[in-house]
């Protein structure tokens, strides 16, 4: 049976891009290589091997027992899990050896079961990455239509200063869904902070969707689900940002948007939202780009059910069953 | 650990429709019950067990070797292939036996690759659903913003006298990609011949992306593909058919069509679009859906790779290693 990479011609500069952007996805999740996170009996995420061997030295809340890597189930509830979980993180964060904890946030995202969105605990920002917990943010695309230039659109350079991707483009506004926070309501909040967008533009905001990918860097694991805004503004708006978080705005045409989020001076977890307006748009469509059912599904990979169905499903059967030969194995 | 169907509180009745419409997704596929079909080497689709008997007499075009379907790999090209089974498909339509093959089509759609889009041999438009073979098509939400009752759009009810589907309503406009004809090549045509969309008219279609899902019906299996645009009407303009096809058109609020698509008299594998459509246009939306996260990923399941990982990837390297404990096994 031919391999899916071995017919090369054909590739868009879009599709590779996608491609990048779901790299751990496209590897098969490292089949074999991370382990399933199991927070009260629910696969919340994967560990890979650097960052297990951490997790080793705390065997009172991480207990490694074969295919697996689960939290003390003896932990009775949220607030014990969400405890637990920090005393260690924030051993290993005084340690500054894990890269990911070198940028602790101080800002808490909620680990849940994706379907029924149950709240297991919660966990600083930094961390999410070492554990691969599904990551949900906001991501707002500020656009209009220029009388000469077209569609246009607002990117930001990203303050020098921010501990991820400094001084790269990324969309117009965007921000994490930190505990307690509603989706609207962290897309207004951020809206008003990074470009201040107020008052009655504030009602213009559209929800239309949300992207999904699965990324990894060297720091860690990146299953993210962006929920996605459009804004039209005024012609004469120029975003000004509040929070110290940006380092310019720049107002690019859409071809100059591709351009840019195609360069290694793009966030490249930014550009699925810009990719997705873009088709939505019409502005990259069936006749201008050859892999575009592809790419489509590349910004919506199963992210809610990765955990679940099929790979870790068929897993938790293999070792119900005593075998060892499980499909995670690389034989 | 917890099936994820185990907590059924907090589905929406749209995440209930996207659960029918994706029927056989969330079946897994019946894993070990559906035999991949393989032809030059290219898993393109999947056989029931009802169909499977049908082509176990004609080994001289199928062979059923062990977890397979093979066409004859002995066929030279796209125009011997193609000659073969239909010749298997008229046999069989004769014998008026196969439900699908009772609206045969006389028109055929493209068997290929899923990725580099390698055509292989094309088949009647009936007889696809029996080989699992995906299945492209183009839809149009005809809307528009009505000064009083806000977002309206155009529903089609199709023709009583349609093999599939008849009477129910539907998108407003919609059609298959046959052999030779392009993406909106095929959407201008279908506008033309099922609602007299013409002239300036046309220009407006907007690409906006598209929907992917995987139903099964008696008749066979729909892993299916909708490019959508969305049209603009002005407040005057009514739909027209000129086709035969089409029952009647009728106008409908957003809150009407959501009802409408909930019910019995919708087409289910036309729901996808229309839902698609909504959540666009911030309808449907993180506030007023519960499980709109997973909704958008029911509209999105990927089809295009769903024949090569993770599944059949591994099944193959199991058929190579002769490993008879494959994953397809049902024990």
């Amino acid at each position: 049976m031919k391999d899916m990479n071995s017919a090369q011609n054909n590739v868009s500069d879009l599709l590779k891009l996608a491609r990048k952007f779901n790299s751990f996805y496209l590897s098969g999740l490292h089949q074999g290589i991370c382990k399933p996170f199991i927070v009260a009996g629910h696969q919340v995420g994967l560990v890979r091997p650097d960052v297990l061997k951490y997790l080793q030295r705390f065997p009172e809340v991480f207990r490694i027992a074969g295919k697996y890597v689960e939290l003390n189930p003896a932990f009775r509830d949220y607030k014990e899990r969400t405890t637990r979980v920090a005393d260690v993180l924030q051993k290993l964060r005084k340690e500054n050896e894990i890269c990911a904890l070198k940028g602790w946030r101080d800002e808490c995202f909620e680990v849940s079961t994706a379907f029924y969105q149950e709240s297991l605990l919660e966990m600083d920002r930094s961390a999410i990455c070492l554990f691969g917990i599904r990551n949900y943010g906001v991501s707002v695309t500020g656009y209009l239509n220029h009388p000469s230039k077209g569609l246009c659109i607002w990117l930001q350079q990203r303050s020098f200063t921010k501990q991820t991707w400094p001084g790269k483009w990324d969309c117009f506004v965007s921000g994490g869904l930190a505990v307690g926070f509603g989706i609207l309501e962290t897309t207004i909040k951020e809206a008003a902070e990074e470009a201040s967008v107020e008052g009655e533009l504030v009602k213009k905001l559209v929800p239309a969707g949300c992207v999904s990918f699965y990324f990894e860097s060297e720091r860690g694991l990146f299953p993210n689900t962006e929920y996605v805004y459009d804004l039209e503004l005024p012609l004469d708006f120029v975003p000004q940002n509040a929070d110290g978080e940006v380092e310019s705005f720049e107002l690019l045409t859409a071809e100059e948007c591709i351009q840019r989020a195609l360069s290694p001076q793009f966030k490249t977890t930014s550009a699925p939202v810009l990719i997705d307006f873009l088709i939505r748009r019409g502005y990259i469509n069936p006749e201008n780009e050859p892999n575009y059912r592809y790419l489509v599904e590349l910004l919506h990979v199963p992210l809610q059910s990765i955990y679940n169905w099929p790979f870790t499903h068929m897993v938790a059967a293999a070792a119900v069953n005593g075998d060892d030969q499980g499909i995670y194995d690389d034989n």
